[in-house]
């Protein structure tokens, strides 16, 4: 049994801002090399003894920019989906597990704005995962903990159910610090990394237990989708009139039969500035003249950044704009582009 | 009699650069307020009562430049002298000597791109200088120094001769720490500010003296000028066959009748971002959006500026070129000029 790889491209944050903007997202830069994070999610799943075509679900305005990458590393028979609304993640799933032609095809779910340096990790912990997959069990990958993180959702796992699978005792919103520091010592706690394996129809049939309008606006949303070569577009009254809610809210939390692989596979969300820096990532020398200064995280796409004497400082430049912020506070990222807001200028 | 200003504006700087570049160097600028300093330097000899029309000696690339400058604050009589190549202060003067049309008329030698703030204590001090000045004197102006700055020339003074005027006993080149705190400590000491006033015919006769090739170089540099509206344009060939010297060298340090008036009158060089921050000058809220951070200086010509988090840092956009460097290490910024001429970068 293949498994369809199933897409998540429909974010659209502003914590990479100013490259990350509406109009082009994280998932579609080329941040850490040549292929955008987008493109390596895909290369993830070139193993044609392991996976059939992938599935794309991405945001409306996004369905040019989806097929240009895909045409950029020569896949041309994904199905992409787009959504005519930000429905957060169970419907944008839903939709995907209903444009299966076998409904028991194992679909691994993934956000595409995530980095994993380690892709035989990744693969290992696939194939564990099958059997229990295939029995009807819904799996999530569990990263192993360097840190006692505030900005991840935690799973406590129970005993093990087969190789390298364990039971999931319960999901934990992002905690505090108390409460991180807590999980740590305990063990037994891995990050929720919002990766996932299960069959289609086991799936949607979570769905009609857990969440039925949800499941019948997305079916209606796709009984009426309009077609336009690959792009897929749902019913647009039909989707918007679906709940809004994560898959771990809507089943993960509430199903009795879900299962985590616990996998270290170099594994990064890539949720600020500072973590692109972590990960050692090249900066291409085209792009600005550094003199002096060391432990900097410096990009542009356009204006040549000169610094001398400076340590420890992201700047990015993008467009017309510079951002320049301490390492370690490029979450404060935010408080910018919400001052921009206020101000009413563009972004 | 009245004083003929003669506005030096012949300097093509990088120590402001990305804003001041060979094709708009520094006091071009309008740095400190709405009017650059080349503009600002005009307006101190506004009074009627006291200067005559300004002889203007500036690089042959600038005429256009110097021209809608003059125009921009409404002064039409200038006389506008275009160096064809760069030959130091001494000759430069010369021209303006040789241009006058009264050999007596004092003139007042001033760098165009220095701040002076009270413009009242250096009008003071003109009117000072001036009984000695008629009388064949070759006066300057002492900045009373703040502190033992290494980065300017010294004067040490001798009796005084006249009202708040004393002789001069030497010139000293820019010293080194230990050297620019023993003269702090002695006293009698002040800056070199490059500031001075001499009748022209003096001046021509201590050249005659002191560097005979000079002046015979200039005398035919003008005497085969090409005037051009406005624009004079002295002889390119004669003009350079002149060695190349400051006033400094080929005149002030030589001549025995030389005279120093000490003046107080918030003078500032300019001569780096360091300087201009210190002169506490308003920043253009339109050119950026600081979110976080103190004593920053931020300058931008268009690119916008998002800083948070961040403190004591001169960040400078100009063109597509962005300075980030810390305040007090604002004297670096000719390594990175030097560093982008090495890799053949324009600039």
């Amino acid at each position: 049994m293949h498994i369809t790889p199933v897409i998540l491209s429909g974010g659209g944050g502003t914590r990479l801002w100013p490259m990350s903007r509406p109009e082009c997202p994280k998932q579609f830069l080329a941040l850490t090399g040549t292929l955008t994070m987008f493109q390596m999610t895909l290369e993830r799943t070139r193993d044609q003894s392991l996976f059939s075509a992938p599935i794309i679900v991405a945001g409306a305005a996004h369905g040019q920019t989806v097929q240009q990458q895909l045409a950029g590393i020569g896949i041309a028979n994904a199905k992409i989906l787009l959504e005519p609304k930000a429905r957060n993640t169970a419907p944008a799933i839903a939709l995907a597990a209903l444009a299966v032609t076998d409904p028991q095809t194992p679909l691994l779910v993934m956000p595409s704005d995530h980095v994993i340096n380690d892709a035989a990790a990744f693969q290992n912990a696939i194939t564990a995962a099958l059997p229990i997959v295939e029995d009807g069990w819904l799996a999530t990958f569990g990263i192993t903990p360097t840190g006692p993180e505030t900005g991840y959702g935690y799973i406590e796992m129970a005993e093990e159910i087969a190789p390298e699978v364990r039971r999931v005792i319960r999901f934990i919103e992002k905690p505090d610090a108390v409460r991180a520091e807590e999980m740590i010592d305990a063990g037994d706690h891995v990050w929720n990394g919002g990766i996932f394996l299960f069959r289609a129809d086991r799936y949607l049939e979570a769905l009609s237990i857990h969440a039925p309008a949800m499941l019948a606006a997305t079916q209606s949303a796709m009984a009426n989708a309009r077609t336009e070569g690959d792009l897929i577009h749902p019913d647009p009254d039909h989707f918007a009139s679906s709940p809004s809610d994560s898959i771990d809210y809507a089943v993960m939390e509430k199903d009795d039969r879900v299962a985590v692989i616990p996998v270290q596979m170099g594994w990064s969300d890539v949720g600020s500035w500072d973590a692109l820096y972590d990960l050692g990532t090249a900066q291409d020398p085209a792009d600005y003249v550094e003199v002096e200064g060391s432990r900097n995280l410096i990009r542009s796409d356009g204006i040549r950044i000169h610094m001398v004497g400076v340590d420890d400082m992201i700047v990015v430049a993008s467009g017309n704009d510079v951002l320049i912020v301490p390492r370690g506070k490029s979450q404060d990222v935010k408080k910018i582009v919400e001052a921009l807001k206020t101000e009413g200028k563009p972004d």
